[in-house]
């Protein structure tokens, strides 16, 4: 019998997904020049051309047997050794070879490491606003996901709600820094007081709580400044990074997950990975594709279109009287709708043909999300519609 | 805290995996041509060369984003389009591109199909012998996998136990034919008389069961004979399909699972399995190999040297007096071992370094495997050794 737990999931729809879908079908009446939709978080900008000449000068120069055959079930041995220094370098950690276990992109990481850090009953702990697949995600292991209402005021952390939640059922903690979808980066002071709590609390404990990093905009940040990167600041933290953003390949599902080297079980972790992986069907990411970001190298899409869009979008929104947090990084913008509810708010717009999230979604009512990985000339021509817009329905 | 449920799984290694890793080590020691690795399940032809030649067309030819971006949930819709009528024409079942779900190969199939049909507490049935894989992708369902014991006189099915088996938790029939480790493929006799069996279960216990088949070696079938397809003889039939073998692609992870069009909820099946993949971290397989699949349609690797192989070794052991069934496909063959111990038997084989695979991994204690996916050459220098081994320890 088909079961039917997953047969109910059919009834709630991604509201994302249907905001697309309804871009798609308006686009079809109107033309999709008109749509202003910001609804999907689907990268803008081309890879690199140096990843594009990697594949074509793979499969012109290699033998196939020796692009296609089985990884072994860490990944490709070659693809980890490459990673292990690339980060050592850029983040001066110690990372080897053992540290690094590749994915097929974000998914895949966090589904690897919610099961290696946590077992059924235990739980979670997570920060709104969040990315919304974090619930399923995390259902499907078991665990309990707990969140610590949004602190609208800068969206870094509600340090008081979090350290009341904090139990000793509690063995991970999971962060999205630059966040999905606030644009915003945790900074140093937050990543600090986090660790100091987290090492407090593993003591009076006895046994470890992890932070889960889901970082696939970690190199989308701005005003040149680097995200900090939370492994530099405790030790039992698993970075889950995704080409996806980046790279802009997110068809491509490739990842990895990279331990810190003084986490606990450092090095057999990945090796565990490989264990879970059997259970979920994983069985690493394209040969291909890790042949392809190895033979590549640390290159990045140009993403300064999204900085441009954020720019606009910030300078209007404040202009309109939005209540809004600037965006340190990402390709989203989450600000305070103009009235209570935000799906009211995000119905309106949609009559103006301006697609906006409603913060629900994310765990944060009453605000909305605009993710402007879209061409810096629609963002351009969408502005008037949005101040008309903004006029008419709440001047 | 470290899951300590997989964190124990470290220590039941894969006898497959240790025998491939002793093969590495010991051809380092007196050269690799000397060992005679019979372990591994890797393909050992090259992808067709339209393949390759697909890639490097689609990264010359293609706007990278059209690469590159996400593909819909449910996997990229030329390429599910392209299944459907690939399937329609080949199998003449009116497949659809609704009863096509996209998958990263054979493990991804069986872990959506699994989850599909059967909820934690569920019984699946399977047949020795068998991939013993199937026993960790169950287990993580939470589903209960009942093994049925071999018919070793032609590895068809042993219908008798079989049908003592059956009970009213059964919710799924787990075949693969053509068969590892046996390399027989199931009759049209056998699959007419199993799904004769099942329907009248399906009337008694009044809910469906499905068969999940497991079809990666496909189209690996001996004597110019075709593998006779099971969709055609039961409605509720999954069809769980693989490119590892056939196109010689298994670090790809490109597959598909194909619905009968008369199975139960045929329509949305495939939109189910878009559900079940947000818990376990599946996210389509890489756009680049579904594109590639699509453009290069239905060609084959030169699968012939496995025939010619089974065939040597299979004349071969019938000369020196084993008891064996003549592969019908696939790169195995799985022979009665000249000892009760089939362990002890391949212990000896390995002072030859003749690597030989325990029948007990796969549930059929007393017989051995050889994966016959090597060159030709190595196979015909391996045969004198066999001889000797056969002469030396058992005349």
């Amino acid at each position: 019998m088909i079961n039917q737990e997953f047969k109910a999931m059919l009834q709630g729809k991604s509201v994302i997904r249907e905001l697309s879908e309804y871009a798609t079908a308006r686009g079809q009446e109107i033309g999709y020049e008109n749509v202003f939709d910001y609804s999907l978080g689907n990268p803008s900008v081309p890879c690199p051309e140096g990843f594009t000449q990697s594949v074509i000068d793979i499969y012109k120069e290699m033998d196939p047997m020796d692009i296609h055959g089985y990884s072994p079930s860490l990944g490709n041995t070659k693809a980890r050794e490459y990673l292990a220094g690339e980060l050592r370098e850029r983040f001066n950690i110690p990372y080897e070879t053992k540290h690094i276990f590749m994915t097929s992109g974000a998914a895949s990481s966090l589904a690897h490491a919610f099961r290696l850090v946590t077992k059924p009953g235990d739980e979670i702990i997570g920060f709104a606003p969040f990315f919304p697949e974090y619930i399923p995600y995390i259902k499907a292991t078991g665990a309990k996901f707990t969140i610590i209402p949004a602190n609208t005021a800068d969206f870094q952390i509600k340090f008081d709600e979090f350290e009341k939640a904090l139990n000793p059922n509690v063995q991970a903690i999971l962060i999205n820094s630059p966040n999905n979808p606030s644009g915003v980066v945790y900074s140093e002071e937050t990543l600090r007081k986090l660790a100091s709590i987290l090492e407090a609390k593993q003591k009076e404990y006895n046994h470890e709580i992890f932070i889960i990093s889901d970082e696939p905009y970690r190199e989308i940040a701005f005003d040149g400044k680097k995200t900090p990167y939370p492994s530099h600041y405790y030790d039992n933290t698993i970075s889950c990074y995704s080409y996806s953003k980046g790279m802009s390949l997110p068809g491509e599902r490739i990842g990895y997950m990279a331990f810190n080297p003084k986490c606990v079980d450092a090095d057999i972790n990945a090796i565990i990975c490989g264990q879970i992986s059997r259970g979920i069907g994983h069985n690493c990411p394209s040969a291909t594709q890790q042949l392809a970001i190895t033979r590549t190298g640390f290159k990045l899409a140009d993403l300064s279109v999204y900085e441009t869009n954020a720019n606009i979008i910030y300078n209007e929104l404040v202009d309109l009287g939005f209540e809004v947090v600037k965006p340190q990084g990402t390709f989203y913008i989450f600000p305070k709708a103009l009235e209570e509810s935000s799906i009211d708010f995000c119905n309106k717009a949609k009559e103006y043909d301006l697609l906006l999230v409603p913060g629900d979604t994310f765990g944060c009512p009453g605000y909305f999300r605009m993710a402007y990985c879209i061409d810096t000339e629609k963002v351009k021509r969408s502005m008037p519609v949005l101040r008309k817009f903004v006029e008419e329905c709440y001047r």
